[in-house]
């Protein structure tokens, strides 16, 4: 007999190497600033721990992840340590990073979906804590950089994540295969999200200058 | 016979009125900064319901009164997105604006007020959550819009917040006709604040320069 | 007989010493924004009570403190808003400030520590909550003042934090005078950041530049 790994084994792999990847893109958004290495590890936890903290604290669910798991503390903080060691190489490797934070943007989506789901909030709500879960980390990210939020202006990202969100609670309450489902929402979202980024995909831009007519 | 609306109906459709507005000159602040659509949307929601959001994580009042009514938050993206069509003209309406804001800023301020009351709060906190869920949505946007908060150095703000607040908290426990005081400090905090609009009333600034002395 | 003051009393009016320093030295950041006399009160506020308030709301630990005391609220501002009126002694006394910081850093850490610890945190979680009460709320006033935040750049604090935090816990459960303990930690902590200061020890920094190699 030969039996695949359950989907849940696989997608909590999938989030540590997320998790691992958004912290190494946040350690090198922190050498642009000039951090000094705690900086950098600080950086790395909040920007990959952040989206879901946020959405714990939005919803009152408590403990946060990370209090309970508190070696997703040391998993974030030492990938984003190490990427000091390696900025040159994680920085030409930028495709696979994409790839990689495209991967965490759908599964936080997914996770945040479940999470607010298990608290009986109704499906907008579920939606909007994926779409928190998958971005607010990246946002907080931005801010402690001192920028503008990518999310706010760069290609689709928030969108992706609402898709995903949508697609993947159309099946709460469904008697659909939901280790199926999963997969299938996982690949319509990261296909949205890398076809976004290839072809370059935005949403049209709001540019309001007061002193132009 | 004929009977006025009960003062909680006008208060609460008030009350819409200014998140949406809010929600508006949101939008023009992320136009200012070229966000792109989901970037207006979501800007207009944050800081439309930001205030009110912040007041109950910081007083453990769950669940947020958006996660109970989402259409908050459809109303906010909605009002966001459509002053895109509308900038200009939205621009050129600016004390309309001000005047929607600062009906805002009064009514969050009674309801941050009632919120921590009912949470048997003690008074100063009372004032407290008035100027929080009044202030801090536009204290938000000016953060995500990397400026520095316009409520630290611009016209009266918190001031009538408090002023507000201070009012208002005055009746509690009192037995005063609870309707005919919401309109009196309804009353007072709006010409407190347009007065301070029109005349331009500001805080003395604080202005440091450690190389002078 | 003599007596000495039992630590936890001295603990007490040091950690009211500090809140007053740190809301002092937040005033005369606003000032260098140009803040009003409003502003400069709330910064000084957000800035002194923020770390012990960010770690309340990530352990769900409520109420919070200044909500239980409001008066600690006044404090803040009283003495944010006085040194407008003494601001070039203040800057002058730069040394004694930054001793009375040093103080905060240290004694925020301990009582971080100690509430995590109540709530049956995890040992990693009791040094985040340290480092957290200590360090969060310089963090908000850099982010309101918009700047990147110094903590992530500047000679050790965070790091002074986390020494501190664990040996301050490698105590706990253990049967140690505990007095005697909390009154090593504070000279060890102070000591480290007082001497970080005095010789400008500061963590290597991770400068990354995409464009050179």
């Amino acid at each position: 007999m030969w039996t695949l790994p359950s989907s849940d084994i696989v997608l909590h792999w999938l989030s540590l190497i997320a998790l691992t990847a958004q912290a190494m893109t946040a350690a090198l958004a922190a050498g642009r600033r000039s951090m000094d290495w705690a900086g950098v590890a600080m950086l790395g936890c909040i920007t990959a721990l952040g989206g879901g903290t946020i959405r714990d604290v939005l919803l009152g669910h408590y403990p946060l992840a990370w209090v309970q798991n508190p070696w997703l503390l040391a998993l974030t903080a030492v990938a984003a340590f190490l990427t000091i060691l390696i900025a040159q190489a994680v920085h030409r490797l930028n495709t696979a990073f994409l790839v990689l934070d495209a991967i965490g943007l759908v599964i936080f989506t997914m996770i945040g979906c479940d999470v607010a789901w298990q608290m009986n909030a109704s499906l907008p709500i579920v939606i909007v804590a994926g779409m928190i879960t998958g971005c607010a980390g990246g946002v907080l990210r931005d801010i402690l950089c001192n920028d503008v939020p990518l999310l706010f202006r760069s290609e689709l990202y928030a969108s992706v994540s609402v898709v995903t969100g949508l697609f993947y609670s159309v099946s709460f309450g469904l008697k659909v295969n939901q280790e199926l489902w999963t997969v299938l929402t996982f690949l319509l979202g990261l296909s949205f999200r890398l076809l976004a980024i290839r072809y370059r995909w935005e949403m049209p831009k709001f540019v309001f200058d007061e002193n132009k007519r």
